[in-house]
């Protein structure tokens, strides 16, 4: 017996160690099962995970598939495998592919989500990560950078699909350029949908960068083509090409705040990309370019308002002879067959040129080259409203050759035109919401400048060297382009369209259903108060999109312990307070986020309120970031401190709400901090927060305030102080504005208030 | 009559006008019809130069060729065409040739001699100039730079030729990179004899330029290949590399004092090449690498002696986040199967590290970022004489990976050796006098890097791909070289290789002979002067080499005008005096040189003389520059100044002589200036010039000196005082020496003279 057991059990074990022979195929179950099965891996493995849930799961895929035998891990059924919990994916070797992952519900253990090597000396080579998703897959804290994609090694594929969510710094995806092992990589990025990236509040919030400064003289050959990026505002660039001879091609920029940047590194090609805004938001950009030999053509910019750092052509000024990682001079760039429709003063030369600074700033951080040897050539201007200036120059663009460039600008004339050669043009549809010229300027001479017959084809593919004409599309023809459609992005098995739904609308008639049924609320949801005191003594958590409002006087009162908010505010909670009174007893917080974990945006909006008796009517702690904060008919009155955000004192750029709107409010008795929202370090390329306070009243406010100011808002980028009574504030200052950037008051009245004082330039913190 | 006059001039008209057919050969004999014959050129054509010398002809040939009919421009006869005064040779189109040239006996009225381009939009493309020499066809002035060939447009080659004695500052040849129409040009500079470039005493000496930091970023691919470079010495670099993709190979580098130097610009290839010393000459270089992403690779370094900046391979520290004109850090570079023999100390890092000059410099001038991602492998190193730091780390080489290094050190231990791996080899005579291990290290397993197999063969050309082995050889066998054959590179009809001719000796009795015989002597000529008084009263002109000695007691007595010399030193003119007394009458100068228009170096050696009575004992203006000054058991007395070469007070690195002597000699009664001799400007890379001052007696001297100091040798970078006797001199220092360079005395006998100081750092302008 003991004999036939112990046969028994070496079978048992021979089976158990076989392998499928089937195609090399191992099934996996579990992350003991996938631990096993990537032991040891070789050409022709195609492991799959069946679906379910794989938790707190650190992949590591290392083997030398070939061309035909390719290693492949994939999911049995694709977004049917869900990576959660603290885990990671790293693949090296040759030919691996992984496919069908969805990794949600947590952040990675490592500095990336998806890495292209296993160890500093060992990256992927011509493998290939497709049809996944990453979803909010965030590190704790906003300030926690990491990276959710990073290429190493030559050859890779990134392709079909979707990112989208991220909130903490750092790049959604990366090129890594350190080592000879990643130059000359010729990376694909190709069909993905990269979907929105909110606002980051400060730097470090690009959608994909290539390399960095500290690589910015390796080849790179990257190529970024057929992608749809999707509200990618993480910051004021969406791709941040930091190498040389990167191709960023066919690509859909939709309604994201920023722009493609040519940072660092040379010879850039930015084809046939489609930059479409909506003619109204002024943070949707285009291409700024900065460096050397860059070649802009064929794109198309559809209502694109972007200004300055933001406009669709911004050329920057250098700073001359510089430090690695500032601003080069441009030089020998091509902008060529570009279409612009209704995209306001889109050539902008100079951009970011700071002369007037030099009091303030070293020399090595004046932006005083102007591009030198560009030529701006073949381009057609629509504007459906005239624009007067089409052109500007923030410094002379003595540098730049002009010609054959064609506007048509509805009669308006142009001053500092640059020799555009006025038509009458007419916009045909393209389909995809575009009009767009595509004919009446087949007389114009195109201009052939060096090396112009390797612009072979034009915006929609079509030869160039039979027939040419300036603008994007040389061939008219019937055109029904069908960009937006989402299906041609990103992963086959995820969409991000979600269905509206009604919001359901509870009603809450005591303390104890406010508690149970904020709980229970799905997000969107609203919950209405009855008239009445609702009493309570721990924090109301938000932890989702959630209404809470009253038809009249229903009244919160909190009297929970000092230093704790009557409303806490956790990740993803985005309220909307209307209609309610809200009481402390003097020592807690009306509003707030969390001290720590703060591994999403909240959002808040206080609507015909009353917030009265707190320590802090709002406090923001560091790591904590609102897209928007609204302030709209209400009155603050007996707190000791107003709204406070100001704890981001690294002076790396980051603020903490990209919004800080306070419009037609009351402030009474607020004895210190009033509004205080901060910003630090000399960053030229952070262009927010932005503070609104208008049709306001601030009453004996600010007394307690040690800096002597009324409202502080140090390093704010945008500012608006307009049509507001200051009376009896025991203040210096009301304010103090930055002039060299866009703060600004108006019509406001001062009684007994100190004033409001202009300071062209701010002494910063060098951030570089 | 009439009729018949007007038909015939209407006849010689037509046969004038009317080009010879055969293969469109236009024959032309002088700068007229040369002129006529360039106005109007097509593919095909072939203008001819009838033998003889053109004169003051600025050559612009413009034209279209195609690959199958170049438009030429040829000597009759090659080298029988001489193009002279004020001449140059520009070219622009496509299929250009020009060939046959011998550009002499003057300099270029424009800023080339020969220019790839007649404007600078217009640039030659699939051109060529061959088989040409410019030799000594130099700018008045030592500081009139110009360049004696400089390349635009694409596709270009230089070839066959030979160029020697540019003494003026600026390259010899320069690759201008400035627009997209010179970029990736592919320029092939090959088979051509760089001959002599005397030392120019500074920067701006360069043999070949490629290209400068303001288009670093950009692709160059310029080939330079199979040329001799002999005794470029005209700086500290003999090719400046400050450009991408640049290939040096199989060039040999010849008793040049300079280096290779990867000054801007990345991924530059050094492969194959020979560097050839003498065992003795610390001068002679071999590869600075700055920068990122260069392979050195298969290259042989035969006795070369170079330190420093000057070693074999000298790997730079760089500056952290760099200006765009400074040190780039160095990363990603690959030294690979090079084999050194005989060379001291060949590997060297962190050159250049300035760290301890930080209270003199501005911290953007701190060189302490270390070389990263590097790879020193399979590398022989070969020591007949054993030395015991073939490794030298002025900064730590901690970002650097050794493997797979051989040294054969005859039994000499090796400090610091980062794993060299001891052997025994066998030198083998390869021919041209090279003796270099090809065998013995076969057993060494050869490290793979990334990108390796791209190192396809050795630097014979042998494959590797089948059967490897560490080194520059891989494969043994006979091998029979003939690098040193000068006939294989330059011009066809051109030899650089003089015949030693018996020096003539002229007898000399009185003032009259001497004046007619300095005159009518050939170039290396002795005048043997009788004993007895030569009186002369105007300067002697040397402008040749010519010793002028005596037997016994000789006398030159000088009673010229004040501040003119005894002896003038124009260009060429290399004097040697022995046993001669120089005598005037107080006002004037012994030796001086031109105040302007010293268009070639001088020479001065001075021998068992006796120079009194001199307002200057030598005077060396501004723009002149001798090699070599000596003054050698020589007594100066009874002058107001001594030895002064410190004109050169433009502080960009400039110097009168690169060595002056001083030995054996006795200064009395020399009251300023006794040796002043200075060079100005911060320049790390301007390695001169030197000052030896040895065994020598200084009495009653430097009363009048202003600043106190007997010897002014202030931004010399070599100084040795050693031996000497200071005695009864009224000033506060004998000498003031810079620590931080090699500044060095010893055994100095000092009474009542002051002291001898050392300052570790000396202040000096900024050159950049």
């Amino acid at each position: 017996m003991k004999k036939i057991t112990s046969i028994l059990c070496l079978l048992i074990l021979l089976i158990a160690c076989s392998k499928p022979t089937i195609d090399n195929q191992i099934t996996v179950s579990n992350v003991e099962e996938l631990n096993l099965a990537l032991k040891e891996v070789k050409a022709g493995d195609n492991i799959v995970l069946t679906n379910g849930t794989y938790k707190d799961v650190e992949i590591i895929l290392t083997g030398e598939g070939t061309k035909n035998q390719p290693i492949t891990l994939k999911a049995e059924t694709p977004g049917k495998v869900f990576i959660e919990g603290t885990s990671s994916l790293e693949i090296s070797g040759n030919y691996i592919e992984v496919s069908g992952l969805f990794f949600r519900n947590g952040h990675s253990p490592k500095t990336n989500v998806i890495a292209f090597r296993t160890s500093e000396k060992e990256v992927a080579n011509h493998s290939k990560v497709t049809n996944c998703v990453i979803l909010d897959y965030n590190n704790l804290e906003r300030d926690q950078d990491n990276l959710w994609v990073q290429l190493y090694g030559k050859h890779n594929e990134f392709s079909n699909s979707y990112l989208a969510g991220k909130t903490n710094g750092g790049p959604t995806l990366r090129v890594d350029l350190k080592g000879n092992q990643s130059i000359r990589n010729f990376h694909k990025i190709i069909n993905n949908h990269f979907g929105p990236r909110p606002r980051k509040g400060g730097a470090r919030g690009e959608t994909i960068q290539l390399g960095s400064s500290f690589t910015s003289m390796s080849p790179s050959n990257t190529l970024i083509a057929n992608n749809l990026f999707e509200e990618c505002n993480g910051e004021v660039e969406i791709i941040s090409s930091k190498t040389n001879f990167n191709i960023i091609k066919n690509n859909v920029f939709y309604k994201s705040e920023g722009s493609v940047v040519t940072r660092h590194g040379n010879y850039v090609t930015v084809d046939g990309n489609y930059f479409i805004g909506d003619g109204v938001n002024d943070q949707y950009g285009g291409i700024r370019i900065i460096n050397t030999g860059h070649w802009v053509i064929n794109n198309l910019f559809y209502k694109i308002k972007g200004k300055n750092f933001r406009s669709p052509i911004a050329i920057m000024n250098g700073i001359p002879k510089s430090p690695l990682n500032r601003y080069n001079q441009v030089t020998d760039v091509v902008v060529a067959y570009n279409t612009f429709v209704d995209s306001s003063s889109p050539w902008q030369f100079g951009v970011g040129t700071n002369i007037a600074q030099a009091d303030v700033l070293p020399k090595s951080e004046i932006r005083s080259a102007r591009p030198l040897r560009t030529e701006v050539v073949n381009n057609i201007i629509y504007n459906s409203e005239g624009d007067a200036n089409p052109i500007i120059e923030h410094d002379k663009a003595d540098g730049v050759t002009f010609a054959s460039n064609v506007i048509d600008n509805n009669g308006v004339e142009v001053e500092n035109d640059h020799g555009l050669i006025t038509k009458d043009l007419t916009l045909t549809d393209i389909g995809s919401n575009l009009s767009v010229p595509t004919s009446g300027f087949d007389d114009v001479e195109v201009y052939k400048g060096y090396d112009f017959e390797t612009i072979i084809n034009d915006l929609l593919g079509n030869s160039r060297e039979k027939s040419n004409t300036i603008g994007a599309i040389a061939k008219a023809g019937d055109i029904n382009l069908d960009l937006l459609d989402k299906s041609k992005y990103g992963a086959d098995w995820f969409s991000n369209e979600v269905e509206e739904k009604e919001a359901t609308t509870h009603a809450v008639t005591n303390t104890s259903e406010l508690v149970s049924k904020l709980k229970a609320a799905e997000s969107g949801d609203i919950l209405s108060l009855n008239d009445g005191v609702y009493n309570i003594s721990e924090s109301l958590i938000v932890n989702k999109t959630i209404t809470i409002q009253s038809n009249g006087s229903a009244e919160i009162v909190y009297a929970g312990a000092a230093n704790t908010p009557a409303i806490e505010l956790h990740p993803y909670g985005k309220l909307t307070v209307k209609n309610i009174k809200l009481k402390g007893t003097g020592s807690q917080q009306a509003f707030a986020s969390l001290k720590k974990n703060m591994s999403n945006h909240f959002g808040l909006e206080v609507l015909d309120s009353e917030i009265s008796n707190f320590n802090y009517a709002l406090k923001v702690y560091k790591q904590s970031f609102s897209e928007e904060i609204i302030f709209r008919n209400t009155s603050i009155s007996d707190c000791e401190n107003g709204l406070e955000l100001s704890e981001e004192t690294n002076d790396r750029g980051d603020y903490n709400t990209e919004y800080l709107t306070v419009d037609n409010c009351t402030f009474t008795n607020v004895k210190q901090n009033v509004i205080d929202y901060y910003r630090g370090g000399y960053d030229e390329s952070t262009i927010g927060g932005n503070l609104l306070v208008t049709n306001s009243t601030f009453t004996n406010s600010g007394a307690k305030e040690k800096n002597g100011m009324l409202l502080n808002h140090r390093g704010i980028v945008n500012v608006n102080i307009n049509n507001n009574t200051f009376k009896n504030n025991n203040v210096k200052f009301v304010s103090i504005l930055w002039g060299a950037k866009n703060n600004v008051e108006s019509n406001n009245a001062l009684i007994n208030s100190g004033q409001i004082k202009t300071e062209e330039n701010l002494k910063q913190t060098l951030m570089y």
